[in-house]
Protein backbone atom coordinates (compact mmCIF):
# COMPACT_ATOMS: atom_id res chain seq x y z
CA UNK A 1 0.00 0.00 0.00
CA UNK A 2 1.31 3.29 -0.99
CA UNK A 3 2.17 6.02 1.56
CA UNK A 4 -0.09 9.50 1.59
CA UNK A 5 1.94 12.04 1.09
CA UNK A 6 0.45 16.38 0.59
CA UNK A 7 1.87 18.92 -1.06
CA UNK A 8 0.68 22.36 0.00
CA UNK A 9 1.24 25.61 -1.91
CA UNK A 10 -0.25 28.71 -2.84
CA UNK A 11 0.88 28.78 -6.63
CA UNK A 12 3.80 31.34 -5.79
CA UNK A 13 7.11 30.94 -7.91
CA UNK A 14 8.55 29.40 -4.98
CA UNK A 15 6.36 26.85 -4.40
CA UNK A 16 6.06 26.25 -8.45
CA UNK A 17 9.75 25.48 -8.13
CA UNK A 18 9.76 23.29 -5.09
CA UNK A 19 6.36 21.06 -6.85
CA UNK A 20 8.72 21.09 -10.64
CA UNK A 21 11.38 19.73 -8.69
CA UNK A 22 10.82 18.02 -5.16
CA UNK A 23 7.39 17.03 -5.57
CA UNK A 24 7.72 15.43 -9.12
CA UNK A 25 10.89 13.44 -7.61
CA UNK A 26 9.02 11.90 -5.18
CA UNK A 27 8.64 8.04 -5.95
CA UNK A 28 5.06 7.02 -7.13
CA UNK A 29 5.55 3.71 -6.53
CA UNK A 30 5.74 4.38 -2.93
CA UNK A 31 3.64 7.48 -2.51
CA UNK A 32 0.40 8.91 -3.26
CA UNK A 33 1.17 12.46 -3.47
CA UNK A 34 -1.98 15.09 -3.26
CA UNK A 35 -1.29 18.30 -4.22
CA UNK A 36 -3.43 21.45 -1.97
CA UNK A 37 -3.01 24.64 -2.77
CA UNK A 38 -4.03 27.02 -0.14
CA UNK A 39 -4.83 29.83 -1.56
CA UNK A 40 -8.00 28.04 -4.01
CA UNK A 41 -8.61 25.93 -1.41
CA UNK A 42 -8.79 28.15 2.05
CA UNK A 43 -10.92 25.57 3.91
CA UNK A 44 -8.44 22.98 3.81
CA UNK A 45 -5.77 25.62 5.91
CA UNK A 46 -6.92 24.28 9.29
CA UNK A 47 -5.69 21.55 8.22
CA UNK A 48 -2.30 22.24 6.95
CA UNK A 49 -2.08 24.22 10.17
CA UNK A 50 -3.04 21.30 12.34
CA UNK A 51 -0.71 19.19 11.26
CA UNK A 52 2.28 21.84 11.54
CA UNK A 53 2.70 23.42 8.49
CA UNK A 54 3.62 27.08 9.02
CA UNK A 55 4.44 28.04 5.52
CA UNK A 56 4.22 26.97 2.16
CA UNK A 57 5.62 25.21 -0.35
CA UNK A 58 5.24 22.69 2.28
CA UNK A 59 5.61 18.91 1.85
CA UNK A 60 3.85 16.45 4.32
CA UNK A 61 5.00 13.05 4.76
CA UNK A 62 5.52 10.55 7.29
CA UNK A 63 3.28 12.60 9.16
CA UNK A 64 5.74 15.32 9.68
CA UNK A 65 5.93 18.54 8.18
CA UNK A 66 8.95 19.50 5.90
CA UNK A 67 8.75 23.66 4.81
CA UNK A 68 10.71 23.55 1.75
CA UNK A 69 12.41 26.84 1.48
CA UNK A 70 9.97 30.26 2.39
CA UNK A 71 7.40 31.42 -0.17
CA UNK A 72 4.68 32.21 2.00
CA UNK A 73 3.28 32.05 5.60
CA UNK A 74 0.22 30.29 6.15
CA UNK A 75 -1.02 33.30 8.21
CA UNK A 76 -0.89 35.39 4.53
CA UNK A 77 -3.46 32.44 3.15
CA UNK A 78 -6.59 32.62 5.57
CA UNK B 1 20.15 8.42 -17.32
CA UNK B 2 19.75 9.81 -13.85
CA UNK B 3 19.88 12.78 -12.87
CA UNK B 4 22.00 13.68 -9.96
CA UNK B 5 20.57 15.48 -6.62
CA UNK B 6 22.57 15.42 -3.51
CA UNK B 7 21.44 15.34 0.43
CA UNK B 8 23.47 17.84 2.72
CA UNK B 9 23.42 17.30 6.40
CA UNK B 10 25.03 17.75 9.07
CA UNK B 11 23.83 14.95 11.12
CA UNK B 12 21.18 17.05 13.39
CA UNK B 13 17.95 15.83 14.66
CA UNK B 14 16.25 17.66 11.91
CA UNK B 15 18.67 16.56 9.35
CA UNK B 16 18.28 12.84 10.35
CA UNK B 17 13.98 13.06 9.85
CA UNK B 18 14.49 15.08 6.43
CA UNK B 19 16.85 12.24 5.10
CA UNK B 20 14.44 9.38 6.63
CA UNK B 21 11.11 11.19 5.22
CA UNK B 22 12.11 13.43 2.12
CA UNK B 23 15.36 12.05 0.65
CA UNK B 24 14.52 8.24 0.54
CA UNK B 25 10.87 9.29 -0.52
CA UNK B 26 12.88 10.63 -4.12
CA UNK B 27 12.61 7.97 -6.91
CA UNK B 28 15.80 6.05 -6.87
CA UNK B 29 14.48 5.00 -10.81
CA UNK B 30 15.03 8.57 -11.91
CA UNK B 31 17.46 10.06 -9.25
CA UNK B 32 21.32 8.86 -8.12
CA UNK B 33 20.97 10.89 -4.95
CA UNK B 34 24.17 11.47 -2.74
CA UNK B 35 24.39 11.80 1.31
CA UNK B 36 27.18 14.56 2.18
CA UNK B 37 27.82 15.20 5.85
CA UNK B 38 29.34 18.41 5.73
CA UNK B 39 30.25 17.82 9.23
CA UNK B 40 32.72 15.05 8.09
CA UNK B 41 33.16 16.53 4.74
CA UNK B 42 34.17 20.16 5.47
CA UNK B 43 36.04 20.15 2.25
CA UNK B 44 32.69 20.33 0.39
CA UNK B 45 30.97 23.32 2.81
CA UNK B 46 32.74 25.53 -0.06
CA UNK B 47 30.88 23.53 -2.76
CA UNK B 48 28.03 23.54 -0.97
CA UNK B 49 27.95 27.20 -0.88
CA UNK B 50 29.04 27.91 -4.49
CA UNK B 51 25.35 25.85 -5.10
CA UNK B 52 23.39 28.31 -2.64
CA UNK B 53 22.78 26.03 0.04
CA UNK B 54 22.79 28.16 3.15
CA UNK B 55 21.36 25.65 6.14
CA UNK B 56 21.25 22.12 6.01
CA UNK B 57 19.35 20.00 5.95
CA UNK B 58 19.24 20.69 1.77
CA UNK B 59 18.57 19.00 -1.28
CA UNK B 60 20.15 20.05 -4.45
CA UNK B 61 18.01 19.06 -7.38
CA UNK B 62 17.71 20.04 -11.00
CA UNK B 63 20.64 22.15 -9.73
CA UNK B 64 18.16 24.08 -7.28
CA UNK B 65 18.90 24.14 -3.48
CA UNK B 66 15.89 23.69 -1.55
CA UNK B 67 16.35 24.08 2.35
CA UNK B 68 13.94 21.44 3.92
CA UNK B 69 13.06 22.87 7.75
CA UNK B 70 15.89 24.48 9.71
CA UNK B 71 18.64 22.45 11.20
CA UNK B 72 21.89 24.57 11.01
CA UNK B 73 23.35 27.32 9.16
CA UNK B 74 26.16 26.62 6.83
CA UNK B 75 28.27 29.10 8.29
CA UNK B 76 28.08 27.19 11.78
CA UNK B 77 29.89 24.15 9.94
CA UNK B 78 33.43 25.79 8.72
Amino acid sequence: MKAKAVFYHAGCPICVTAEQSIANAIDPSRYDLEFVHLGEEKARVAEAESVGVKSVPALLIDDTPFHINFGASISDLK
